[in-house]
């Protein structure tokens, strides 16, 4: 059957959204159509405003509107003190937990050679020019615990370490309130080597 | 931690699609701005498209971008046999199927009071003036095989035969491919009921 073609051409559009397969993309776009012509109208215009408006921050490459972004920008931040994350949805969840006031560097993904993502694409450059600077007290690695996150997580350490500057990672090991029996063998063995002496009272 | 708020803005449209929390929402809208900027512009520009140009079919109510829609300006379609479906998605999986060359009404829903869908809300008054108009032959009911379907057929049905028209109804059963074993039971009870004959060889 030969659909109307702005419908046709709808459906193939949505399909760009991560997880949205031809199935999904006809459901939303009747939905749209059929009961949510507002919603559909302020997302093509949420989209182009996003696109005009939000570029990369000169400090850190997360995303913002500014030249500076405002974490970066925030004189209570604590400017010694560098998170390295692999994207914006990283720093968002760090934020989220509300007890960390020092200030991040997203790398907007991780070393893959394979995908020709080397050192220059995730901005290392940059971070290795911060390291030089010579005004941070730590870097804290924050990369995911996948094997490219921990290849670059190690590749950045090298960079720091011949700079000089302290370098940490964050703890992987049991999530609070998981439980033993249900957590992964390559979680538990980083709990088990991660482990910490638990002072006497 | 505020969001620039274009992305917050972006993040909070999206949420419009069916199907899309406020997890999905921020990794597509990060995923449109990190990776696919080219998609994002074709999205919006496919949105307003759609918007400006898609109304309804005068006969059927189906989506089109014309007065009347494709299907029911077709001459080599028969214009005396009607199927009346719930969605424009049905029509879809009706036309998919290839055996059908009669033409649709739509009704963008079915009878539900307690939302406030009445007969009105449905076009069951635009359906019982065709059902007047004397040049159907048969009207065949594919509503879904759901409460609301059956009672939406039920009160089609008695309007088209107090118009004199054929009524049929689309056969609900095992579907093929499918398993006995695993057949709900509402689905072998309708099965069973509307067995037929075998004819003797």
């Amino acid at each position: 059957m030969k659909l109307s073609p702005s419908i046709e051409a709808l459906i193939e559009a949505l399909r760009c959204l991560p997880g949205v397969g031809p199935k999904s993309a006809q459901r939303m776009t009747l939905t749209l159509l059929e009961r949510d012509r507002e919603g559909a109208a302020l997302l093509a215009q949420a989209l182009t405003t996003a696109l005009e408006r939000v570029g990369r921050c000169q400090r850190c490459r997360n995303f913002t509107e500014l030249p500076v972004c405002e974490i970066c920008a925030d004189p209570r931040r604590d400017q010694a003190l560098l998170c390295v994350v692999e994207t914006p949805a990283d720093v968002m969840a760090i934020e989220h937990s509300g007890s960390y006031r020092g200030v991040f560097f997203v790398l907007m993904g991780h070393l893959s050679p394979i995908d020709g993502i080397g050192p220059e694409e995730i901005g290392l450059t940059e971070l290795a020019s911060r390291f030089h600077e010579g005004d941070l007290a730590e870097v804290i690695l924050a990369t995911n615990p996948t094997v490219e996150g921990e290849t670059t997580a190690y590749y950045i350490a090298q960079q720091a370490r011949s700079a000089g500057v302290t370098i940490s990672k964050i703890a992987h090991g049991v999530p609070l309130g998981g439980e033993l029996e249900f957590t992964d063998a390559t979680t538990l063995a980083h709990a088990l080597s991660g482990r910490t002496r638990v002072a006497e009272q």
